[in-house]
């Protein structure tokens, strides 16, 4: 494709490398910003940026946060004592939205994935056994809800068999109403809060 | 949607302002910047930033251009005496594409549009008149390559009277290749390229 702007060509060839953006999709979303207000493309600019490098991670649950605890951890209301761990920051929202969970997380920040280099060190598993092995942990049961992907799986199993020394401490994985390689984030609200609801208690 | 962040949730709302970018695509987009380097979102939002601050219009066409005048108005190789009339920088950006096109080109800056108050006086209209009025002027032949839709017919009528003034000067419209109703920049390039070749002298 050719330009006759170097701006709106870098701005294109930006854009494009976001996941799902091809150069004419880019294309489009630049020459909308040209047309629109300055303020509008100001603003979006700042946003990104206000969030990539202000964002933090909650101390407890690596949750995305603005504040060191999150907003889930610091709720007293909620409860403490079970504990559901997703890959994805995404996933916490997507379990949120379903109106069905009222337990704290732990955000692993993926899966384990020998292809992408990705081993349990990169993981927030140490992190997690930590959490449990606190003298102050409540924690009496453990959701494994990672999508059950091949990798998803593979990090599940490996979670499980270090999880299995914390005696009095149950796991479960979430309920297999979502189909085998399906992602959990693209699962209907009320398809995954069933699969919560009627999470299974694993054997140890 | 229940955000864990504000910063996180600016984000997602901006970027679901623009077309086309649901909030579910928006937090997809969010989550992949705050996963990847943070160079990449302050490059981003640079690029956005300078493309919508720093970017000009050529003098003679008003294409988008980092110079007073445009890439193909200052290329003395192009045909000069051929004009073709766009409503949009895309439409410039396909045609040049189907490597089909050798003249000059005009983008008007939109259709008109009584619904959505855009009028003949909104459009780069009487900049062409001048421009082809200009003692100066080459111009021997205007090509209307506007998008078939409703708005685009009226603006191509309006333009055909305005210009059947200028004596010597033949006004084509683009072949009829495209479906009616179709927008130009969906056009594959055979096609568009084929419209541009089979253009259709009008009937003064
Ligand atoms: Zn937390
Ligand atoms: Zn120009």
């Amino acid at each position: 494709m050719e330009f006759p702007s170097k701006l709106i060509e870098n701005a294109v060839g930006e854009l494009s490398k976001l996941p799902g953006v091809g150069k004419k999709t880019a294309l489009r979303l630049a020459l909308h910003l040209l047309k629109a207000e300055a303020d509008t493309t100001a603003t979006l600019a700042e946003a990104l940026a206000k969030m990539r490098f202000e964002i933090r991670y909650c101390d407890t649950c690596h949750n995305i946060s603005d504040t060191p605890e999150c907003t889930i951890c610091a709720n007293k209301l909620r409860d403490h004592s079970t504990v559901c761990v997703v890959s994805d920051i995404r996933d916490v929202i997507a379990i949120e939205n379903t109106g069905q969970y009222k337990g704290t997380y732990h955000v692993l920040g993926g899966v384990i994935s020998p292809i992408e280099g990705v081993g349990p060190s990169d993981l927030q598993i140490d992190s997690l056994v930590a959490r449990m092995g606190a003298p102050e942990s409540e924690v009496k049961e453990v959701i494994l809800a990672i999508s059950p992907t091949m990798e998803g799986d593979t990090t599940a199993f490996f979670l499980s068999r270090k999880l299995r020394d914390f005696e009095g401490v149950h796991i479960s994985t979430i309920a297999r109403g979502i189909p085998m390689g399906g992602e959990l984030e693209y699962a209907d609200e009320i398809t995954l809060g069933r699969s919560i609801v009627e999470r299974q208690r694993q054997a140890r």
